[in-house]
C-alpha cells in the first residue's frame, strides 16, 4: 500500500500546501467558519484567525448538510470570497469538494482540497481528487474504521496524489451528551500505520464547545501533527454549526494554551 | 418533508418500476450477484433466479469496494450484460451508480437506478439522481441515523422523484461476529414516518450465510416490502461477497420460507 | 465449553421450568409487567394475561433502576404478590435476582430465576445462581458481545445448572430514534454456537410500543423460542417503563399475529 | 444530585485516600499489575513503580474475566500480599470488589475499594460499596453513558460515600483496531456536572501498549487528576491483559512525559 511508510521512500513524510508545512516541529493551526456565509464574515474571520495565530484559512462553499433545506453553501461565489480573504491575509486556504464536477474549478481557488467525512466512502470523488494536482485533507468517515480511512486515503494516493494529509474527527457511538465521540487513539494509531501527518477537528470531534479547548490540547498531546478548528466572529449568528464555533478569542486563548502543551512534546505553534 | 404520509396525496404509496410494483400486497424479491462479473455469469445467475421466483435482478456494474485493488467492477461493459439479463428473463434490473458523471448512462439501462450505503451521505449523488427520471432504490447508510436516512431520501424527492424505495441493511455496532447488525425495527420505523416502501437486504444485514435465511423471513414478518439478495450461481469463484452469497438452490428454498411467513401476515410471495 | 452442543449430550435441549418447556415446538409466551408495583395490579394483570395467551409470568421484585431515586421494586413484598399470581392463575413465574444475598429467597420462591441485561457481567452473581437449583433465564448485556454472552453461560453453567435459558433483547448503538437496536441476528448466531432455547424480548429490543407487534412476529420467524413481554394492566400508570409496555388487549391481538407466523416456521403457540 | 457542584458544599472537591489526594494541583499515579499473580511479582511490581514514580498502588485480588476458565485472582491472599506491597513501599492500594459479600474483607485492607467498567450497573454492589466507609474508585460501564455513569455515582453517594473518584476508560465502538475507544471528552463533560475527580486508564481505555504513552499524555492535558496503569515487572508472563502493560522502565518514561505536559496546564506531578 502506498500509505505504508516504507513505500514513502526519499520524499519523507512532510506534506506542504501553499506556504504551509504539515509533519515537521511546527504545528499546522487551520481555522474559519464552517461555512463561508458572507463575504464580509470572511474576511473579518479570516483577519482575526490570523490574528489569533492561525497558519491556514478553512471555509466551506459546498456544504454537505442532512436535510435539503439547510443552507448548503454559497457555492462558486464561495470560492471567490475564499480567494480573497487569502489575498488580505497571506493565509493558504481548504475547502471541501462535493461532486466529482466541481474538482477542477475547486482546485483552482485551493491550495489544499478536502473530502469531509460524508465523503470518505465516495470512491469516484477519492480518485478523481487524488488526479487534481492539489495537496488534499482527507477527514475520517463518522464510522470508518481505520483501516477503511487508509484504504480511502489509497484510493487519492493510486490517483497520483502525493501530498495527503488525514484529518481525524468524531465518530458514531451510543453516548447521547455529545453529537460525536472523538477518538484520539488513531491518531497514534494512523502514525504507527503510514507516514501521512494527522490532523485533529475537536470542533466536529465534539460537536460542543465547551469540549474543544480541552480536546485541542490532548491532540497536541498524543502526537497530532495540527489541530483544525471551527472559529466564526459572530458565531451566534452562524447558519452551520454555531453550537460548536469558536469566538476568535476563544481561538487566541486555545492558542496560547496548544502552545505551552506543544512545547512539553517538543513542538511548537 | 416530501418524505412524509400527508405530503404524497393521491399518488398512492405504491412505487412501480419496470414491470414490479412496490408496497403492494405481492413482496418484491430482487436476487443477483453482488458485482456483474462476466457475461456467463450472469446470464446464468439471471435465469437462475427467475427460475426460483425472483421478480427482480440486481446486479453491480459499477462497484464501491474498501480497497483500491479490489475488483471495481466492469462498468459499460457490466450494464450491457445486465441489460442482456434483462432480455433473457424478462425481469426488470436495479444497479448502482457511484458517480454523478455516470448516471445517465446508468438510468438509461437501468429499470432503478440504486444509491448505495457508501454515498447515502454523497448529497451531489442523491440530488442528481433524482432528476434522472428512472425509480429510485436508496441504501440506509452503515451509521446514518433514521432521521440521516429519511432526509437522504428528501434530497431525491427535492429532485423531482416519485418514485423512491427505501432499503434497509446492516448497521455498525460493536459487535465481532457478524460484519453488520440488521436493525430490523428500522422497518417499522420508516413506515410510520414517510410513505416510501422499505425493502431489506439481509446479505449486507449481516453479511453471513447462514443467517440470512432466517433474517429474510424476519423481514418478511415485520412488514418490509420485500426482500433484496445476494445469489451467486458459483459463489466460491465469486470476485465480491462471496461469504454472503446464496446459491440458487439456497434462494429457492428461501422464496419458499418466505412465502409461508408473507401469508401469515397477509401478503403474497 | 458446557454450552456448546456436543457437551450437551443426552439431555437433549429442552429446558423445563414448571410446567413450561423451553425449546420445543411450542413457543413459550412470558408476559407480565416491568416491575411488581402493587397486589392488585399484579393479580390482575397475570389474570389478564394468562386469558390472552400467556404461558409464564414475568414481574420484578428487585428492579436495576439507572437512578437511585427511581422505584426500586417491592423487594420480598413483591415475591409474595408474584408467588399469589401463580396461585391464582397457575402460571409459573421468573423474577430477577440482582444480588448474592437474595438468591436463596428468590429461588424458593421462582420456577425460573432471572439475571438482567446489567447484571450480564456481574460474575459473582453468575455464579451464585448456577448453584441455585433453579432454572434460569440470562438476558444479554447491552453491548455484550455474543462471546461475551456465552461466556456469562458458561459461568452459570459451571455452577452446576442444567437449565440455563438466554434472551435476546436490544443493543446499544447509535441510533436515536429507539432507546435499543433490537438485534435478531443474535437468535440464530446463538443457536449455531449454543444448544440453549433462545427467547427474545421485545420490549426492552426496542423501548417503544409502537414496534414490540412487528418485532415480535420477527421473532418468531427468525427462530426464537418464545417470546418475553411487557405487559400492563394499567400502562399508563406504570412506575417503570410504561412507554413499552403493551395492555392486555394489545397482547392479546399479538399472540394471535405470533400464532400465525409460528405456523409458518413448524412452530405452534 | 449529590454528584452535582452545588451539593457538595463546604467539603471542597478534594478527595483523600491514605496519604494521597486526588482533585489538588498534582496529578495521582495509580500502577500495578492488572491481577496479583503471585506475592514475589506483586512485591517487586510495587517497589519498581514506587521508583518510577507512582504514589498509589493498583493489583486485582477479585478479577472479573470474561470465561470462567480465565485465571480468576488470588482472592483473599491477593489482599495479604496487597497489604505487604502497602507496607514495603508506604503506597496505599486500590482493588476491586466483585461481590457484596466480599465488601468488609476488602475495604479492611483497601485504601481505597474499586467498582470496575462490568459491575457499574451492578446496583447492589455500589449501594454496599456506599456504606462501606473507605473511599471509593468507580470505573465507568464499557457502554455506559455520562448520565448513566453519574447515576452510579449517585448510588455510592447515596449509601454515605463522600470520597468518590470517576475513572474514565475505553467504550465499546465499531472500531476494530483497539479493545475500546477511549472516549477523553468524558474528562472535561464530568467535571462539567460534577465535583468528583476524575481519573484515566490509558491500559483499559486502549488494550494496546503502544497507544498508551500518547494516551496518558492527552489525559494530562485534557484535564485529568491523574493515572492509572497497568505495570508488570514481567509483563510477557501476566495472566491477564499482558499486551496492554507496561514495563516499569516504560512506566518511568512516560511519568517524565506527563510531568511535561502537566506543568503546561498548571499541574505537577
Amino acid at each position: 500500500m502506498k500509505y505504508e511508510k516504507e513505500q514513502r521512500g526519499d520524499t519523507g513524510c512532510l506534506v506542504k500546501a501553499g506556504n504551509v508545512c504539515f509533519g515537521g516541529k511546527q504545528l499546522v493551526l487551520i481555522a474559519g467558519p464552517c461555512a463561508i456565509e458572507s463575504r464580509e464574515f470572511m474576511l473579518e474571520t479570516a483577519t482575526a484567525v490570523k490574528e489569533a495565530g492561525a497558519t491556514m484559512l478553512r471555509g466551506g462553499a459546498f456544504k454537505p448538510r442532512t436535510s435539503p433545506y439547510e443552507f448548503q453553501g454559497l457555492s462558486f461565489k464561495g470560492l471567490e470570497y475564499l480567494a480573497e480573504a487569502r489575498e488580505l491575509t497571506g493565509l493558504p486556504v481548504v475547502t471541501e469538494v462535493m461532486d466529482t464536477v466541481d474538482i477542477a474549478a475547486v482546485a483552482e481557488v485551493a491550495d489544499m482540497v478536502q473530502v469531509g467525512s460524508r465523503n470518505m466512502h465516495n470512491y469516484a470523488l477519492l480518485k478523481s481528487v487524488g488526479e487534481c494536482g492539489k495537496p488534499v485533507l482527507l477527514k475520517r468517515g463518522m464510522c470508518a474504521t481505520i483501516r477503511e480511512f487508509l484504504c480511502a486515503a489509497e484510493y487519492v494516493l493510486q490517483g497520483g496524489c502525493n501530498d495527503l494529509v488525514l484529518c481525524v474527527r468524531g465518530i458514531r457511538t451510543f453516548e447521547e451528551e455529545v453529537r460525536f465521540t472523538m477518538d484520539l487513539a488513531a491518531v497514534p494509531l494512523l502514525k504507527e500505520q503510514s507516514w501521512m501527518p494527522v490532523m485533529v477537528d475537536p470542533s466536529h470531534g465534539t460537536g460542543k464547545l465547551s469540549l474543544v479547548p480541552s480536546m485541542a490540547r490532548a491532540a497536541v498531546a498524543c502526537g497530532a501533527d495540527g489541530v483544525m478548528m471551527e472559529v466564526h466572529c459572530h458565531a451566534d449568528q452562524a447558519l452551520c454549526d454555531g453550537q460548536q464555533s469558536a469566538s476568535p478569542e476563544d481561538f487566541s486563548k486555545m492558542v496560547g494554551e496548544m502552545r505551552l502543551v506543544a512545547e512539553a512534546v517538543g513542538r511548537t505553534v
